[in-house]
């Protein structure tokens, strides 16, 4: 193989397949960078047989072939070259010679024929979404998926897809959090769960175009992301995902108001409070106009009042601040409502249209707190 | 004590003093600021028995007292705390009370007498320097001092002054870093060896500005910097500073005119291929108008020719490539100097007017690499 191509584009490829390159393995040939010609492009492809991505570059091909590099040692090579063309040429032995201006690198590299291909999927099934929209859904709802590989649906997210809705799922023992968004086209009826691990690689490389689209394929057993020149491949979780259809009622007994950013700074203050493994919970006392925010631990205690408009009756209610804020975060809103039952009852934090709905389960502070 | 302030005159003292709060402490008070209210000043005051900092921010001082609160926690709440007035009041039992806005924080603080005060010393003789020059003789060399605390005095920086001239030397086994700066006042000759902690420390919380100056008092035992509403303490280094004149000779064999940017470059691409632990050197190679570096490692090998221009005869030496880099990085000048002798003596980095002098040991290549 001998091919020249720009620095940057070289970068910017190692960068996405880099995603899929395993931190620790016993296959050495998994901590490489395949690099193949493919035309008048080169292709690289890295693959931790969970997920695999693939991503072409312009180059010019002097001589076609290909080579398995170490991932980590071309990342670095490359980053510190530079701004300029960088050729890459496959001598005997596997010996790679990386050359750019004046600087000239030899490292040896792996037989490309002992790299594992990516599987080879028939691509008919396809949704098409805006790469913002898909970027922002993973964000918003990506934090409450469970990390228990005993409950493996739970490490995943649900994407349902209805006529020209999708909603996306993710839920622990915890918490649900669901968003909703509209795609341009319509498609059949289809439920899959997606590995929570794939949705973070895809996206942190999905560069969330609002005008470009990423086609996603759905194969029986594996999902296909495309954008631009990059392919992401996964498997799929087998399994019927959770059903929260009972959970989700619409009851409530007491509704407030409030102002998204002064909660979540206030919740953020109060867990200065609170050491990880020390389960306090935050405890809200909601009466009309005021909500006070209260902690206790053995660092200290914090209390603060905030305004609210409140519809229903008053209520005391604990939660994990984090859960609390975690959906907070993802919430664009200036102005939140939050639906409650009792201090025992999921508590729900969402919009009119249900484009969001975050749920949480309150945690029983009367025993905790020994008030 | 009661007191009210600005959170951000709060925030940054307590950031300056935060400084000489010791990470790890069997004493828990030492893990505390000391809060004292002074006149219509409130001193913020911190103490690891090696380094004290006190600094003053102006407060409203409702009444007056004293009180030491975990630095760490009060950092904190300071930090999240509404850009507003904060007050701060201490009631019984040391129970204090944080107030900003609507937050209220209740935290258990320690007595003020229990703090160990900073040592009282006499401050007769001084020298001035603007707190940018200070700032950047720190940084420039700094990176050289030795961490062997069996050689204590290689941990620490002899500012030496003679007249109006601020010479600060630094060294460990295999290099020394010396730089020259003229201060605005003569003073009588001194050699006083200021620990690297303490220096670290003073370049991080310095401000660098060039018009303002940082009083340095020397008291024998002890070091004071003044700057601003801020005092830093600290112990000298007892004993007598190593001798580095007989190393100093100027005479030499090669002599090479070289891009610093380009050589930086250079060396920071080749230091890919080692790994901490392997002491793989840098070769160079000398002759008319060239230089070509080379390195061979277990990884692979690089090799990049530079242009140079030379004076004397030809030359083929190694170096460490991280001590070539350390000196480089704090060299502002574009074109670079590097006067040689033999593969075994020192080679010198320095400007016409020695303002500075990065002296390194070459690494015997021969018998590293085998050639």
């Amino acid at each position: 193989m001998n091919i020249v191509c720009s620095k940057e584009n070289l970068h910017s490829g190692i960068q996405i397949v880099s995603k899929a390159v395993p931190n620790r393995t016993t296959m050495s040939i998994l901590e490489c960078i395949l690099l193949e010609t493919d035309g008048s492009q080169v292709k690289l492809t890295a693959n931790d047989m969970e997920i695999g991505i693939e991503t072409k570059i312009d180059a010019q091909v002097i001589k076609e072939g290909k080579i398995a590099l170490d991932a980590k040692l071309l990342a670095e090579i490359v980053r510190k070259l530079p701004d300029n063309d960088v050729t890459i040429e496959v001598k005997n032995d596997f010996i790679t010679v990386i050359t750019c201006e004046k600087a000239i690198f030899t490292i040896i590299g792996k037989s490309g024929s002992d790299f594992s291909s990516l599987p080879e999927v028939e691509k008919i099934d396809s949704i098409m979404i805006s790469q913002l929209t898909l970027k922002e859904i993973i964000r918003q709802t990506i934090f409450s998926i469970g990390h228990d590989i005993n409950n493996i649906l739970m490490t995943g997210e649900l994407f349902e897809i209805t006529g020209d809705v999708l909603k996306v799922y993710s839920l622990d023992t915890h918490r649900i959090s669901i968003r909703k968004v509209y795609l341009k086209n319509s498609y059949p009826n289809r439920k899959e769960v997606i590995p929570g691990k794939t949705l973070n690689e895809i996206m942190k490389i999905l560069p969330g175009d609002a005008d470009k689209d990423v086609t996603i394929f759905f194969t029986g057993k594996h999902v296909i992301f495309e954008f631009d020149n990059t392919m992401v491949i996964s498997r799929l979780l087998e399994g019927e995902f959770f059903r929260t259809d009972q959970l989700l009622s619409r009851d409530y007994s007491t509704k407030i108001s409030i102002n998204k950013k002064v909660l979540q700074n206030c919740i953020d203050r109060a867990m200065l409070l609170i050491k990880e493994e020390d389960k306090k919970p935050i405890i809200m006392s909601i009466s009309d106009e005021v909500m006070e925010l209260k902690i206790n631990s053995v660092i200290g205690s914090m209390n603060e009042d905030i305004e609210i408009e409140k519809q229903g009756q008053d209520l005391m209610i604990g939660f994990n601040p984090k859960y609390f804020i975690d959906a907070l975060k993802v919430i664009d809103d200036e102005m939140v409502d939050i639906y409650m039952i009792n201090p025992k009852s999921p508590c729900f934090i969402r919009d009119n249209d249900n484009n969001y709905v975050y749920v949480l389960m309150p945690v029983n502070f009367i025993t905790v707190d020994g008030a």
